[in-house]
Parts: structure tokens; C-alpha cells; sequence
């Protein structure tokens, strides 16, 4: 298991990204895409580790977006760190056997080339993302 | 400038090492080592990343900490996103034309060999701290 993204919420992802582009010299990965499973639009960027582990900006496309209450509440943020696993139904019991909460069920990550994706509460009631790497 | 870790307020250094050795399976990097001048303990864990990027568990050691009161207001969690820089003299400039808040002076980063280290603001009221690759 190795950390893959920080997950970072945003009101509007071009502004963020010419943020990130100006004040810290870091490029976006590619163009945002639409992820219509999570309602979101999803941006990439280069934190000086390549795609080995990205920035990952949100944008909430409406109000059944999972982060658009989170967005109300923080005005954005970082929100969750998402790790790569080997095998994600076992992660997941895994996860369990610790007293996680899994939040719904195997999807695959749009932004991420449609790999199996899981969203959980740890035991520690921290927000993560699995994301299996095949 | 490349990110360097990711600081997570906890309130127990040995609880939360344990939990992500339990839960993620994840190593801690050295024994904690304690700052005077943050008024913090600081462990680095490993997440996959080697010590290129780590996620840093910081528990104040007292109410004088500054990283005290977001430990009362939260219960802990996501804190800062720390970057490597080549020269911080000339990155405190940058960032100050692009509106930043320097809060306080270089001072050495304990935990990182006592490079120098400094925090901000971002001019999007985004708390980092920068330390100079020597």
C-alpha cells in the first residue's frame, strides 16, 4: 500500500490550477475530466513526483457531488489522501476487520483510468481512498 | 519546489503510529523526535514513498503549541502540505509577491536535519511550510 493522491477540494479548478501553476510553479496532468459516478471534475497536478503521486483537485459539478457539502462547510481544502492496493477486496476486508466503514461499493476511478476504487471511514474515522492497482 | 510531506495533527504519537502500523501496515522512520521551537513531537511514517515523502504526525507537547488549538478545534487531521525548496530566501519573496502571509522567521527544521524551514499563509489562505534543500 503506498499513498497515491491528495485529494484537495476546490470552488472552481481552473482557478486552482493557475493558483498552483502561479504562486508554486506546478503544471496540471493532462486536462480535468469528468467523473460522473462521483460528480466531480477532476484535475492533476504535478507536485514534483509525477503521476507517482499528484495533487488531485475536485470540483463538486452540483449539489449531489459527495464533496459539495464539504466545499459549503470548508470553503475547500485537503480532504482525503487516497492509497494504491494490491488487491482491493481484500484491502477492504482487511479494512474491516478494523473497524472501518466502507461507503458504498467497488467503482471504478474515472481520473484514474477506471481502476477499482473504494471510498471508507477508517476506524479512526478518517475519509480514504483505495484505489487497486492493476 | 516538490512536496515533501504531509502533517497530520494527532493527539498521540504512539496511538497513531500504531494505527497505521495496524491499519496500513505502514513504518515509522526513526523514533520521534521532539521540536522546542514548534513545541511538537514529530514522527515520520513511511507510506510507500521512502523518506522522499513522508507523512509527519506532529502532537503538540503543550498549549503553546501553534499546532495546539487546531488539535482542540478538530480532534486532529490533515494539517499542512510541507515543500522543498532550493533556496527559501528567494521562494519567502515569491511568495510574498503572490500575496502571502510569512508567519514568523526562518527558523531550523528539527526533524529534517535543522534545515532552515518557515510557514505561510498563501495568498488562498493555504498553511505551508517550506524547507530548504541543503
Amino acid at each position: 500500500m503506498k499513498l497515491y493522491h491528495i485529494g484537495k477540494v476546490v470552488k472552481d479548478l481552473e482557478e486552482a490550477k493557475k493558483y498552483y501553476k502561479d504562486t508554486f510553479g506546478f503544471q496540471s496532468i493532462g486536462e480535468p475530466v469528468e467523473d460522473n459516478i462521483q460528480k466531480v471534475w477532476v484535475l492533476k497536478m504535478n507536485i514534483g513526483h509525477g503521476e507517482i503521486l499528484t495533487l488531485e483537485l475536485l470540483q463538486p459539478m452540483n449539489e449531489q457531488s459527495p464533496v459539495y457539502k464539504f466545499l459549503q462547510k470548508t470553503g475547500g481544502g485537503l480532504h482525503h489522501l487516497s492509497y494504491l492496493v494490491e488487491d482491493i477486496r481484500r484491502a477492504i476486508a482487511d479494512f474491516k476487520e478494523k473497524g472501518a466503514l466502507i461507503l458504498g461499493e467497488v467503482a471504478p476511478s474515472i481520473a484514474y483510468g477506471s481502476k477499482p476504487s473504494v471510498w471508507l471511514y477508517t476506524g479512526s474515522k478518517e475519509l480514504i481512498e483505495l484505489i487497486e492497482e492493476v
